[in-house]
């Protein structure tokens, strides 16, 4: 007998994740979330692309799939295997590409394929915390390579992976964001990628490359994807349109060999991801996707610039940073008095959110005094006034920073 | 040492599913799968939407969640909150609701709520095969309620709380479609909705109710959710647009009193559905909804009749079915001679695909005979055709029909 079905706590599944607070809105300054510049919706594009493929295609829509099977929308695709040939030297066939609803569902499919309660995989030592929350759920033992200002450090990962092979533990997966590392921004060059095929082989442990902000160097130089290098061998690649167009669509991509992806297709049970989106972008990006993303990126370029000087103005030598060749993110050093968890938590008291280091990377006394700024979002003003405030929290708690533009606070 | 690092086999986690084949287009006479009439898609009114919502809010979609936040897009759940009340006597605020890609979402989201390996759960014996495959997928012991006329049989459901109670197993959840029920068709009553909830206090065993056919009764007549009957306690209710506007949208949701929702949430970590669908629907829904459905429907309704028609005059009284009150598809009994898998097998290599009842049921020997018709996508025509051609195999295969219209099979 119990008068009440939902006792929750005798029903549900053990080791649910904390209950979610009601959502009040973002911050006033929001420097979290991969977030994109309003001003760089290239709303008029997509307005014209659904008018024209809602007229030529529209009644696909009372079919799932469209008409272009499980892996996706059939342009969308072609254009994908276009851009990776162009951008990134992959040569993949339209069918070894799979949509996704986002490149999150594509780092779940990932996980799903190879990851069991228990197993062991390497990953760059500060990491998208998404990525590490996810291993953390499915009781992954996630290992963390030291970065340099390359990404991983190939030394670090030789001696984990013999490490590892002495007491017999193969691990399942390399997860790296070579291009425009989360959250250092760092670029991987192409003798260290290939150092990195070179251990992935020697050690029979496959590299999962996640690049989904590769769209968004400055210069436009991404270098070949591992994917590319490797010929699809032993490497699968995820990408996203959400830092390229809007973040709100939820559209991303694996590509991998057929003999990969029939294997993970089975994983995707969703009856496929919005078809809107991807007829959208699948309309949108042959004609416009090449003369929109340098724009977007000079817009960022700009904020990222107005961020360091926010910074260098309001906390001096106290904040140290590199001026990262690409991305929405910037990694910030604090003097080792500041505990970033307890900035975040005293910041957000008054209006400003940020990304604590700790969250960031898999060694928290490294993260503890660092944290991640997104400057994609805000407009040039509160990134201003959001890095004064911040300074203000940061000194009253820490004391630090000292001074501020040449004038000590007091 | 390992030259190929993708050695699937040990790499892999375990129990995969099958591996999926190459896509190859949909069979000529496609009666499987929920696709939807594209003679009825509403294309002017999404059109007409798309472009009033990306106009006045197109630039939100550079934000994660649009400005909505983690439930998703306000203004449709703000319909959807004055909907359920409308058609289905449910009071609910717009953050008791959570929209989802597809219900296929929310009943992985349900799912990972209440299930561990091993659990058990209680479901209509003739059930959603999607709904079966995942349970199957999970580890969970799936025990079939049998069903008549109005669905759950109230002594049956009752005869097997008591046989787990008394075993010491108490079931995770009853899952039920009480309205246009996958595949059968039938719509429980006021009364048995009732006693339903009465068991499930009885035994503190919360409903799972999805009502993704709801909007597709003929006469627009709905019962009473389950829902709405228990003021929101011990049951979680879902829904979806697949059925009422369009199938590729994916866009569903979740209907839940915050004190369950606020665990479901940290659940779904897509950082949102997408968001094209919703802010279309969202501007669609609230002017054109309530005018669109009774047309889709009376165009389902006519599709429904020129399939029993066929059926009657091609298979004659070899096909049993009843008259479904709503929906998109037809539960046959052939007769028992006739095994459906295997009848698929073949009607798939004369290009004709249908749902054998065994995929469709728990319990096999029930489902045997029996198979499953989508009628909503194929034209008038090839209904028709679709189901003189299954006659013919079915024919060849088990000798039965053995006349058709009056006329004998040589």
């Amino acid at each position: 007998m119990d008068a009440s079905p939902f006792d929750l706590a005798s029903l549900a599944a053990a080791n649910l994740p904390p209950p979610a607070a009601k959502w009040t809105g973002f911050a006033k300054y929001n420097f979290v979330g991969g977030h994109n510049d309003p001003e760089h919706v290239p709303l008029d594009g997509l307005l014209a692309a659904a008018n024209a493929v809602l007229k030529s295609e529209g009644r696909t829509l009372a079919t799932y799939g469209l008409e272009s099977g499980p892996l996706g929308y059939r342009p969308l695709r072609e254009f994908l295997a276009h851009k990776l040939k162009a951008h990134a030297g992959i040569a993949c066939d339209m069918d070894e590409i799979l949509i996704t609803s986002g490149s999150l569902q594509a780092i779940d499919l990932v996980n799903a394929l190879f990851l069991a309660r228990g197993d062991t995989v390497l990953i760059e030592q500060a990491c998208y915390g998404g990525s590490l929350s996810r291993l953390a759920r499915l009781g992954v033992n996630a290992v963390g390579i030291p970065l340099d200002g390359e990404g991983l450090r190939m030394d670090a990962l030789a001696a984990a992976l013999e490490e590892l092979k002495g007491r017999g533990i193969r691990p399942k997966y390399i997860y790296t964001i070579p291009t425009v590392q989360n959250p250092t921004g760092s670029i991987m060059g192409q003798l260290r990628r290939a150092e990195l095929l070179g251990l992935s082989r020697r050690y029979g442990v496959p590299i999962f490359e996640d690049e989904c902000y590769s769209d968004l160097v400055w210069n436009g130089d991404r270098p070949r994807a591992l994917y590319a290098m490797a010929g699809g061998e032993g490497v699968i690649h995820i990408g996203s349109f959400s830092k390229s167009i809007a973040p709100a669509l939820r559209v991303g991509y694996i590509v991998a060999r057929w003999d990969v992806l029939k294997h993970v297709l089975p994983l995707k049970t969703d009856a496929g991801s919005g078809a809107l989106e991807q007829m959208v972008l699948g309309e949108f990006c042959p004609a416009h996707f090449e003369a929109h993303v340098p724009k977007l990126r000079a817009g960022l370029r700009a904020k990222l610039v107005t961020l360091m000087e926010a910074l260098a103005e309001q906390f001096g030598t106290a904040a140290e940073f590199d001026d990262p060749p690409g991305g929405i993110f910037l990694w910030v050093k604090l003097p080792d008095s500041v505990d970033t968890q307890e900035l975040a938590r005293a910041a957000l008291a008054e209006g400003i959110a940020i990304n604590p280091g700790p969250e960031w990377t898999t060694d928290r006394v490294y993260g503890r005094s660092r944290l991640r700024l997104c400057f994609a979002n805000p407009p040039h003003a509160a990134i201003r006034e959001g890095v004064a405030a911040l300074a203000d929290v940061c000194h009253r708690k820490f004391g630090v920073p000292v001074r501020t533009a040449n004038v000590a606070r007091g």
